[in-house]
C-alpha cells in the first residue's frame, strides 16, 4: 500500500503549481467587477476534481455564482462524505499594505503568501489532493462528493436555495470542511462551535447637502457626530451590548464547560504581543477565549463620511455610513437580532437626522457534537498525523452555511481545518504554512478509513 | 461722470469671460497635485489686476503658494485701501454629486455654477472689476493695493510670515474683503464677527493588523468602536462641548446684544425646509443664529476606517481616523483649544488602543467694530446700492487670517461680502448669483468715495 507521505513528497511541486493557478484568479465575490473571474475559478476547480479521479464534475448555476459539484461513487452501500469548500476570496484592500501581489502567490519563510492561500483555496485543495491520493492508489472505500461554492465570503446568499433544489444530488452521511484554524502550528484542532452573524449597514442623513461647518456648525445635526454617539451607545462600560433584548436567547455556558474551555493552551502575554496591544478589551466577567467563543460581540467593520482626503476641509457632511456586524452564539437567531438592531437604531436616532438600516447577510450559530462518528473519525485522523488528540475549539468565526446544511440537508458538518491565527486571513499578507498544507492533505486521507469504521459501530 | 450700472451693462460679457478663465484653473490648495495650478492662477490674477489699471502687479513667492500683490498709488497723502482675497478653492469631492464639471463654469437659472464661482474667485473679482471701473473712468481718489493669496482654504499657513516680511509693501489704512455672505439675495450684510478655528486629526490604532472580526471580535479593541465612543463623549446631552476647560475663555454675549441679534430676519421653518431637516440641533439655551454666531461648536468633518466598499467584509481594522474641527468665539485662543483637545483625547483613550492627535490649521476669532470709518463707508455703499442699511452679522465661519492682519499689520478688516447660504460654498454645486456678482461690483465702487469722506471727519 502506497504511503501518503511518499506520495506528497513525489508530487509536491505539482500540488503547488496547481494551487497557484487557482489562487491567481482574483475571485473576490463582494465586487461585481470580478464576476467573470468567479466562473473561471469554478471551471478550474471542476477540472481539478476530474483530474483527481472523480467520475463526474460540473459547474452548476445558482442564483449567484455557480457551485462546483463532483462525485465518485465506489459503492452505493458505503458511507458518503460530502466535501464542502469555497472558491471565493475576500477583497484585498488596503492593497498598499501587501508585501507582494495578493494574486501572485510566492513561497517565503515556509509559507505560501497570497489572498486565498489559506481561506479557502489552500484549505479546500488539501481535500482535493487527499481524494486524488486515495483514488490513484486504489484506497478509496467511501463515496465522495464535492460541493464548492463561490459566495461564502458574502454569506452564501444563494446556497440554501441551491441545496433545496439539489438535495438528492448532494445527499451524504457527513459533510467534511477544511475552512477553520488550529490553535498552534502542530496542535490539531476540531472546531466544535461557530458563532452566527448578523451584518448591518447604517446610513445617517442630516441636511440634504454637505454644509460649511463654520456657517452651520453647532446649529444643524452632523451625521458623523450622531452616528458616533449611536454606535457608542450600543456597548456599555462593561462591554455588554446595550441593544434591548439582545441577550434574551443567549445560551449561557455551564461552569463545567467553561472550566473545560479554560484548559485549552492560551498565553495572554503572547496574544497581546502578537497583536502589539497593551490590553485586551471585552465583556466584563469573561476570559479572552470566552469572549470570542461563547459570548456574542458587536463590531463596526467600516465607517465613512465627510472629507477623508489629504489636509483639511471644513465640511459638515450630509451623510455618514457604517457597516456593523454582530457575532451570535447558540440560540440567538440572526433575523431576530437584525430586527432588534434596526429597531434600536431607529429608536435612538434624534429627530434632527434620518436613519436607514439595512441587513446584509447573516447566519445561525452551529454546534458540532463530539459523539458524532465524523467527529470521532476526525479526532483519530488528527492523532495519526499530529500524534495528539485534537483540541475542541469554540470558534469566534462564522460559517453560516453550516447551520443551513443541518436545516436543509439534515447533515452534520465536521470542521477539520488547518489554518492558524498567524495566517492573517481577511487581512493584507494572508499566508498558509507549507507544513499545514501538507499535513492537512495527510490528515484528510486518514479521515476516510476511520469514518468507515465508526459507521460500522 | 460715467455710470457704474452702464459700465457693467456694456462690459458684462467680458467680465464673465475673464472670471470663467480664472475659475477653469483647478486651484485646490489642499491637494499637492494641484501645485502647478496655483502658480497659473496667481499669474492670471496678476494679469487681471494689471489690465484693470494697476501701476504694478507681481507674483511674490511665500513659503507656500505665492501671493499676488498689486497697487495703484494716485496720491501718497490719500487713504489706502488694501483688497484681500484668495485664489485657492476647496476640493470638489464627492465629484459625482455635481450637476456639471466643477471647473467648467456654466450659467443656469441666473447663477454661475462652478467651484470658486463664489468662494472666493467670484467675490474677489467684484473688487478687481470695481477697481477697473474707477481707474478707467478717472474716478479713483484713493490708493488701492491688492493682496490675493493661495492658501486660505488650508488656513493661510504662510501668510503671517509673508505679511511680516512685506509689512511696508502692504501698508494701508483699511483692508476690504469680499469673502462673506449676505442673509438674503438683496439684503446687504456686513459681517461683524467671525469664529476662530482649531482643526485636529485623530488616529486610533488597535491591533497591529486588520483582524478577522469573528476570530477576534469581542476580545480585542476595535478602533472604530473606540473612536466613536471618544467622539460621542465630546458633546454632552445638552449640546455642551465636554472637553475640560473648553469654555474657560468664552466671552459671554450680553442680554442686550443677544436681543439685537434676535432682530435679524430669520425664519426657522424656511431654514429647516431648505436643509430638509425635521429639527435643528445644538447647544441648549441658544437660538440657531446664536449657536453659529456667538457660541463655539465641534464637528467631525471626516471619519474613515475598515471596509467601506461594496457589500460586506468582516474585518476589525487596525486603525480608524477622524478629522475634527472646533469653531471658536472671542476670546478663545486656538492653540490653547488644540492643546485641550489633544490632552482630552489622550486622557480618555482606553489602554487597549494607541491614540495620535495632530493639529491642522487654526485661527483666532475676529470682531469688526461698527464705529470704524471703513465699516461706516461700507454701510453707506450698501444703502446706495441695495437701498437698505446692512444687517450686522455674527458669522459662524472663520477667516483666520483676518485676526492675523490685525496683529501683524495693525489694520482692521471690513467684511463686505456678497455670498448667500444658497450658494453651497465648500459643497458640490457651488454657485454665485449674477445679481449679487454685479451688485457687488457696484457696491465696491461706492465704498471708496464714502471711505475718503469718513477719513476726513
Amino acid at each position: 500500500m502506497s504511503n501518503i507521505k511518499t506520495y506528497i513528497e513525489e508530487n509536491k511541486e505539482r500540488f503547488l503549481d496547481e494551487l497557484f493557478g487557482l489562487i491567481r484568479i482574483p475571485s473576490i465575490s463582494s465586487q461585481a467587477e470580478h464576476k467573470p473571474d468567479m466562473v473561471r475559478t469554478a471551471e478550474y476547480i471542476k477540472d481539478s476534481i476530474l483530474s483527481a479521479g472523480a467520475d463526474r464534475a460540473e459547474v452548476i448555476p445558482s442564483s449567484g455564482n455557480p457551485v462546483v459539484f463532483g462525485e465518485k461513487i465506489v459503492d452505493p452501500t458505503a458511507p458518503t462524505v460530502l466535501i464542502y469548500g469555497h472558491y471565493d476570496v475576500m477583497p484585498v484592500d488596503p492593497v498598499e499594505l501587501w508585501n507582494s501581489n495578493p494574486f501572485e502567490p510566492v513561497i517565503r519563510d515556509g509559507r505560501i503568501w497570497a489572498r486565498g492561500a489559506n481561506d479557502d483555496k489552500g484549505q479546500m485543495f488539501t481535500q482535493i489532493k487527499a481524494f486524488e491520493y486515495l483514488v490513484k492508489t486504489g484506497q478509496l472505500k467511501n463515496n465522495v462528493k464535492f460541493m464548492i461554492e463561490g459566495e461564502e465570503e458574502i454569506g452564501s446568499p444563494n446556497l440554501e436555495e441551491w441545496c433545496k433544489k439539489y438535495k438528492d444530488l448532494v445527499a451524504a452521511d457527513v459533510i467534511l470542511i477544511s475552512d477553520t484554524s488550529m490553535i498552534g502550528e502542530n496542535t490539531p484542532t476540531l472546531t466544535q462551535s461557530l458563532r452566527g452573524l448578523a451584518y448591518m449597514e447604517v446610513e445617517v442623513t442630516g441636511a440634504n447637502q454637505d454644509l460649511h461647518s463654520g456657517i452651520f456648525g453647532g446649529a444643524v445635526a452632523n451625521p458623523i457626530n450622531v452616528l458616533a454617539k449611536m454606535i457608542a451607545s450600543c456597548i456599555d462600560d462593561n462591554g455588554h451590548i446595550a441593544i434591548p433584548g439582545f441577550y434574551d436567547d443567549v445560551l449561557e455556558v455551564s461552569a463545567e464547560d467553561r472550566a473545560m474551555l479554560a484548559r485549552a493552551p492560551f498565553n495572554l502575554d503572547e496574544y497581546k504581543k502578537a497583536l502589539d496591544i497593551d490590553e485586551v478589551q471585552g465583556e466584563a466577567g469573561f476570559s479572552t477565549n470566552e469572549r470570542t467563543g461563547i459570548r456574542p460581540s458587536l463590531d463596526v467593520n467600516g465607517i465613512w463620511g465627510g472629507y477623508t482626503g489629504e489636509g483639511s476641509k471644513t465640511v459638515t457632511p450630509s451623510k455618514a455610513f457604517a457597516k456593523i456586524s454582530m457575532r451570535l452564539v447558540p440560540n440567538q437567531e440572526h433575523h431576530k437580532i437584525s430586527d432588534l438592531f434596526k429597531a434600536h437604531f431607529e429608536a435612538i436616532a434624534p429627530k434632527s437626522v434620518k436613519v436607514k438600516v439595512t441587513a446584509h447577510h447573516g447566519g445561525a450559530p452551529y454546534v458540532s457534537p463530539s459523539e458524532h462518528p465524523g467527529y470521532r473519525a476526525a479526532s483519530k485522523a488528527c492523532v495519526d498525523v499530529f500524534g495528539d488528540q485534537p483540541i475542541p475549539l469554540r470558534s469566534g468565526g462564522s460559517i453560516p452555511i453550516v447551520a443551513v446544511f443541518e436545516k436543509v440537508l439534515g447533515i452534520k458538518s465536521i470542521l477539520m481545518g488547518y489554518g492558524h491565527e498567524s495566517d492573517r486571513v481577511h487581512s493584507p499578507n494572508e499566508s498558509f504554512s507549507l507544513n499545514r498544507f501538507f499535513k492537512g492533505i495527510e490528515a484528510n486521507t486518514h479521515f476516510y478509513g476511520h469514518y468507515n469504521e465508526e459507521m460500522k459501530k
